[in-house]
């Protein structure tokens, strides 16, 4: 892993801490990271900071990518493909080149204009990780310690490489590597994360006022934290898994409407009887979750 | 505050806190806090480990209160009414009587059953605090620490019993002290606290199963922590709430509908529109939320 050199495409939140998890674990120095962005302050800030070896702006694609052994495309979803398309031919041979998108269907759909290619193997993984905060100001190693990464493995890939990235996901952070098909991806993280972020949205969006926190607990923070959504990135991550998430949707507005039932008619038993099966199931979830690095609970 | 002696009943989360930050915060020595409980396991650990001075049980009741100037009434919502209806007569006099129930109207409705009279002055306040672990077994004197408190003052109270209560809430962590009325207080709490305890329930019942957070990043386990609920408690704090809470859940699921719609029809645009402006009215909360303490951004 020392002796290669690593791409990141699109130093923002997710891209500029893969760069620091990069050096941070010592899996590169950062001469060996190179990092191409829009945003010329943010390159000249992770040059200066010592995060990267050298910052390239659009245009000089090319010259970088014939650098890199490894390539993490960190962009919006849709960008990734025409980044992919149009830039098939100037990876480095025999490089691997990496997608973090929230969502794997399109990606896949589109897989065959760009894969497989003889110059170089992609593979598709979800780093499950983030913050309310975006750009490369807010990256930090720690974003992904003790995270899962989804990793959505092809017939394509080279055995040799689909071990190379498990083993680099585990050594920047990440607890543990799940490997997982893009429509069992899309269907799953559409109720564990994309529903969750609505739900948030919703509850914030029918406050009152901002002042109502006053009147809280907590729970109502903690609940919304993740409605200070980066909102162009989620728009296209919730519309282009809008079948599934519309599904978790509904599931969801099912249960909630069952539970408004037993209020409405006063049903104490039922209410009971539900509310402490909840509290099982979350406990045992908590045990499923992170069961060697961390409890939740 | 030191040389007046305090009584809790109900030796449990709440109540073991409170005994706690008595002693923590310096407010009274263990010798001058006495509890009351039905769990006699629980009173002895309290007395061994130093946090109370005396427990008493059931059948002791005037024989504990006599001795307090100030008692903590610890229960559920239904228990603190019967247990002020049936101890009126036995409380010191001149003491200061607090329930610390999460629901109001109801108390209020009653108040005229035991309030006011010669013996006590009785003032209804609720420490929005809490846990996922109850009893006194996880009971912490941090559990208050940097939350708010909602005070509601009766016209009959002793100005400068509430000036005292304020300062003793101050004094064992909470942020701020906010007075209301007991409709407010409902109405408010049905949305910051009770409202986000369903959602998380009705999230956690519509999970498929119970290893869906290995497809997680955090969120579903945000979200979710308080769907681990003391389920009788809360059942009585919902149910004694009914209106107010029957009315949020609706106004949510409204805010819900809305989002589900532009994901329906494609409204890209509207749907970015809505989640910024969900992100700027977030942000606004935090800044509002314990402006002087913490950040919860």
């Amino acid at each position: 892993m020392r002796n290669k050199t690593y791409g990141v495409v699109g130093l923002g939140l997710i891209g500029g801490s893969f760069a620091l998890a990069l050096r941070e674990n010592a899996i590169a120095a950062p001469s060996r990271i190179l990092a191409l962005d829009v945003n010329k302050a943010a390159l000249e800030q992770a040059e200066e900071s010592g995060a990267i070896g050298k910052g390239y702006s659009p245009g000089s694609e090319a010259q970088m990518l014939s650098l890199c052994d490894l390539v993490f495309i960190c962009l919006y979803p849709g960008q990734t493909i025409d980044f992919l398309k149009s830039q098939k031919d100037n990876f480095k041979k025999g490089s691997i080149v990496v997608d973090v998108s929230g969502v794997k269907t399109a990606l896949e759909e589109n897989r065959r204009s760009f894969s497989p290619h003889p110059r170089f193997d992609f593979i598709s993984v979800h780093p499950m990780a983030g913050g309310e905060k975006e750009g490369f100001l807010h990256a930090k190693a720690s974003v992904f310690k003790g995270r899962n990464c989804l990793l959505i493995p092809s017939p394509e890939n080279k055995p040799q490489n689909i071990a190379f990235i498990k083993d680099l996901m585990r050594q920047t952070g990440f607890a543990r590597v799940i490997e997982t098909s893009a429509a069992v991806h899309d269907g799953k993280i559409a109720f564990t994360s994309q529903l969750c972020h609505v739900i948030a949205a919703a509850l914030v969006d029918g406050a009152e006022d901002e002042r109502i926190t006053e009147f809280g607990g907590g729970s109502f923070e903690d609940l919304t934290r993740i409605a200070m959504i980066n909102a162009p990135l989620w728009t296209e991550l919730f519309l282009s898994n809008k079948t599934y998430l519309v599904k978790s949707i509904e599931t969801f507005e099912k249960s909630l409407s069952s539970i408004k039932k037993m209020l409405v008619e006063d049903q104490r038993e039922a209410l009971v009887k539900k509310l402490s099966g909840v509290r099982e199931k979350r406990i045992a979830m908590s045990r499923s979750i992170y069961p060697e690095s961390r409890s939740s609970v």
